[in-house]
């Protein structure tokens, strides 16, 4: 068969690094024909030399030109602009795995290019939804979910008629504090909340998972990803995180997708759908797990889940703000800044800050981003000399 | 649009009456065009004023005599034959709910005529799978399972490729005797075995439940309806019986089908797929739930369930006997005549009595059920006459 053509945008990142996994388990059936990273020039070397792409770009561009002068044979494309022009090469499929603001623009450029995408960079759908609906519509573009809920739902979905979808269901684990009592969740610690402290990017996703934000921004994607009301989407404890999510239909049955946590069997199936192939991810077994449980989410613990179903219901700009000023509160409280449950009430008072305004464009988005993060490092200061502490 | 014209052989049992429940709630999409009972002929004229068929049959040839002279407008036939002939009526869909091996001929003349059928009688696939299998093939007809086990199955499978498939799971309750220490399973009563003393259908399939024969059954089932290798059908005890059954994939990836247990879910299913509809069962609430546990099958308290694994790798004929001693193993017990660790035991010794035959005819499959069902009455006035009570 023909070999499937593949870019990775963020192919250093531990998406990227899964997918490639994947490609190297099936030789026959890709070729990689384009890697972007963000700084790591080494790391990318290494992935040029088993991977053979015809074309990289790094965004760092001084990185960009330490490996153009190391490598003969491939082309070295450099800065934000060189990573967008990555994404756009004609391919079969592109993983958008850029992590934050800066995956916006490759996305977009991938799918104008009518490049088929599997989307791992939250930002796109969060804070952009709307427009990247609509263009992946306009350019015939498939978009394929990576997250593991998303790809669940997605996987219970699949030779079934929307008309009959009662609901969907995304699964969390409630995070590290689910069961923390709630008067001592305000003095909980950045250690307390991560299992990665050394970690950055493990942290801001572990202190998400322990608001349940991470749910809530999922909630907004499967939104769009699967064109649902906001009251269609509910969501449901179950720490164990073995079922990843699950879809409620109308005649009573609930389709349900499950697994060992292993993102790359998510990966795999965007990367060969609607064909199965070997992973590496065993298949678990039941017997063994023994018991699954279940509950409903607590509202007071998880303001920020609310905050997040809010945002879709008033939708436009509003996601958005609600990633932005949740970075910007995440990173303040793993700073020692503000204490646990202040998070929520950065991201409410930034939301409410802000009038929303239906999508129209990229540089919207971007500027509505800026002004986000501005304004909630405002409060946060304005709190500090008003000596709040929560 | 065109309302599907369905036919009931079997309209008076539990899975008719569900079935016609369905029509009920959904006068615009069928239209009933035959019914079929065994004795009953008052509930099956209450049916007919209800649905108006244009043809009916009932078994019993004085019962049809009765509701000939009742009825003006309506075609009464009378007998097996009248029954086969029913099913043969140009139909979108036969649902064959007719119980025990009365209802192989309809099923088969279902098929002949090129009716597709939804299949609620056990025996067409346990005793008659590889016939059915070619029949279908032969005529163009499509299966669909009603069993809420081979639908959750069906509908895991549904947009796969089975080329993706690794196994399946079928998911048992464990039935009333899972937890009963295996000295004290000798001297169950029949009393203690189910929970309709009264209603004998009821009393089999809970006997069934209890040695896990059920379960074994729908193995052989399972193996001809997805065309399974018997290695790749597993089971799991699953007491809440949420979970009605799976398919694991070779990504690692596992399917479940979920609901309330309720048999107008499944049913609806087979009648309009691959639309959803409203069936009237509601759609579970997981927090309510809590939990779900899974252990796998204790192998001596279920021997039947390794005896049905043996017949379905050993295959041909010997799955029409083990059903056959079966029924003849669980009437006894029901009767007090043997122990319930003596149902095996009669089963395993008809088994081993059949040097089975590879399938040929739909008449070596009754004569076959006709031989194991005296054989096993035989082996258990032996067994009396030599005083051996287990």
């Amino acid at each position: 068969m023909n070999r499937k053509r593949i870019t990775i945008a963020g192919a250093t990142g531990s998406i990227g690094t899964s997918a490639l996994d994947i490609v190297a388990r099936h030789p026959d059936r890709f070729q990689v024909v384009g890697l972007t990273a963000g700084t790591d020039d080494a790391a990318l070397e290494r992935l040029i030399q088993t991977h053979r792409p015809e074309v990289v770009a790094l965004a760092d561009v001084d990185a960009a030109a330490r490996l153009s002068r190391r490598l003969a044979g491939t082309q070295v494309l450099a800065g934000p602009e060189g990573v967008a022009q990555v994404a756009a090469i004609p391919a079969d499929l592109v993983i958008c795995a850029i992590v934050g603001a800066a995956g916006l623009v490759p996305t977009f450029r991938a799918v104008e290019a009518g490049n088929d995408i599997a989307l791992a960079n939250k930002e796109s759908m969060v804070a952009a939804g709307a427009l990247l609906v609509d263009a992946a519509a306009r350019h015939g573009v498939r978009t394929f979910p990576i997250d593991s809920e998303h790809s669940a739902i997605f996987q219970c979905l699949d030779g079934n008629r929307r008309d009959g979808v009662d609901h969907i269901i995304l699964t969390a684990s409630g995070g590290p504090f689910r069961t923390t009592p709630l008067s001592a969740l305000a003095s909980v610690t950045p250690e307390q909340a991560g299992n990665h402290p050394n970690w950055n990017m493990g942290r801001k996703i572990t202190v998400d998972s322990a608001t349940m934000m991470n749910k809530g921004l999922e909630v907004i994607e499967a939104r769009w990803l699967f064109d649902l009301a906001p009251d269609q989407i509910r969501v449901l404890v179950h720490p164990q995180s073995i079922i990843h999510s699950m879809v409620a239909y109308r005649d009573g049955s609930i389709l349900a997708q499950m697994g060992a946590p292993d993102m790359r069997a998510p990966i795999a199936y965007a990367m060969t759908y609607p064909e199965r192939v070997e992973t590496g991810v065993a298949i678990p077994d039941f017997a063994e797990l023994a018991t699954l449980t279940f509950e409903a989410p607590d509202t007071t613990r998880f303001r920020c889940l609310e905050l997040a179903f809010e945002a879709t219901r008033r939708c436009g700009t509003l996601p958005g703000v609600l990633n932005a000023a949740n970075e910007v509160a995440v990173d303040a409280f793993l700073n020692g800044r503000i204490g646990f449950m202040d998070i929520p009430r950065v991201v409410e008072e930034t939301m409410s800050a802000h009038p929303p305004e239906p999508l129209e464009s990229l540089e919207q988005v971007l500027g509505v981003d800026a002004w986000a993060r501005s304004h909630a490092e405002q409060h946060l200061n304005a709190r500090r000399s008003a000596g709040s502490g929560g």
